[in-house]
């Protein structure tokens, strides 16, 4: 919203079935089909995968069913990391999904072999956040307990790659201490969106005057409402409807997404 | 197993979609029609909903909808609790979807309405029982966080009132002390069904030499062996197969569990 401040966003949570970072690759891409197919009713110019573990897992198998630009968190979060890093040594934090993939190795590799990555799963902080534990003894015990090697390992920068955890930013960077850049993937993906758009000339040329923001979710739009707020740092006073994401992967034999539910001809991409 | 060594037991676990303690009430009976559509397909004799959210915020409905006997884990835990009580104060710990339901309560009042009742939700200790933190410092300050007004409200009584609560019972025994009852709905239940099968003359009467127990889950197999054997106390050797929940909720207008997918008859029950 704030780099792109012209641009109608289509959010969609998968808050019926969250959290994605303990679950397997095969759920995983099975669950971003739907969600796809579901944010394809609103034609987008560009699709986001804004969580860590579906860009890790699923990105790169659904990526070539897609024929609109998307983009996952990962990209452009590795290639910050390289560019920031001084002393050629940077951390990874996911879900273990995330880590798991070995996703963020791999980009990071292929940008620059010579860096050295430590890594480390820390599935804890995510229900940390979701109940309010940002500051508290146990978000730093817990913070301690996971950064440890990383920090013994000297890196100078740190990709905080999951949606939960630049909320716990403060406390991260009281442990790693003041040397250490944190990498937060949203900013870097959104910046990465704009660069997209404007390279395509695909950007809005005005701000829409109504329904700029529409969100939809799979759980009661109450359960979302509070910890959204959090995250958007605002009350959400838009559009807020609760939809019945099953309904979008009736197609569970791995044809890809172009077959949706609404009986669309299937287009080239 | 240990209650009802004679009988066959097929396992549901929805790893696919879990946590449920989070859920909206209406999610969960959606998630519990399918779940019991599919385990309706081994004809079962009696159906335990094992899991106290889905207790507190499904049975209620679905029991109506299933035509052979159905029990949760709260009325044998609830009525333990009433029985084991000495000084009338009772303590309820579960996710927040059981606690916001007010089941045990009500449960409690209508067995004996002069007990008093402190309950509280404790959403991280099924995240702290999923990755290890059973007996540590952060396990320590979380539970007494939890429980210190249950504590403060000198209770001689407590539930357990989630699947996941008996393996923090060491900490929550410490913090409680002594002198207080910790109730494990999970044996209470398997106690009833016990109660209940002798009653109406179910009970198998020999073992059977294979199959005995067969295990389904949702998400992949690899993901659950772990946990499941943690909850299980030894490697699970039999029969676990992974499986499409969606395909068993493909009637999503609330016409009830009767409308199987394989298009059996409805029965009368």
């Amino acid at each position: 919203m704030r780099e792109l401040p012209g641009e109608r966003i289509v959010y969609f949570g998968d808050t019926g079935r969250v959290p994605y970072g303990t679950k397997s690759k095969q759920t995983i891409i099975k669950y971003v089909r739907g969600d796809i197919r579901f944010l394809r009713q609103f034609d987008p110019k560009l699709i986001i995968v804004a969580c860590g573990t579906a860009s890790a897992l699923a990105l790169p198998v659904v990526e070539r069913e897609v024929p609109v630009p998307i983009i996952g968190v990962l990209e452009a979060a590795a290639n910050h990391a390289v560019a920031a890093t001084r002393n050629g040594r940077i951390g990874v934090i996911g879900t273990q999904g995330t880590i798991a993939s070995g996703s963020y190795e791999s980009r990071i590799a292929a940008a620059n072999p010579a860096i050295q990555i430590t890594s480390r799963a820390c599935p804890l902080f995510v229900p940390l956040v979701e109940n309010g534990h940002t500051h508290s003894e146990v978000a730093r015990l817990v913070t301690a307990e996971y950064l440890a090697p990383i920090r013994d390992a000297g890196v100078d920068t740190l990709i905080l790659g999951c949606t939960h955890y630049p909320l716990l930013r403060d406390v991260i960077a009281d442990y790693m201490g003041p040397g250490v850049t944190l990498v937060d993937p949203g900013e870097q993906t959104a910046a990465f969106a704009n660069r997209i758009l404007t390279q395509r000339s695909m950007l809005a040329d005005s701000i829409p005057h109504e329904g700029q923001y529409q969100f939809f979710v799979s759980d009661s739009v109450e359960n979302f409402a509070s910890l959204g707020s959090a995250f958007l740092e605002r009350e959400i006073t838009e559009t807020l409807q609760q939809i019945e994401i099953e309904q979008y992967e009736r197609d569970t034999n791995g044809e890809g997404i172009f077959d949706d539910p609404k009986g669309r001809p299937k287009d080239g991409g």
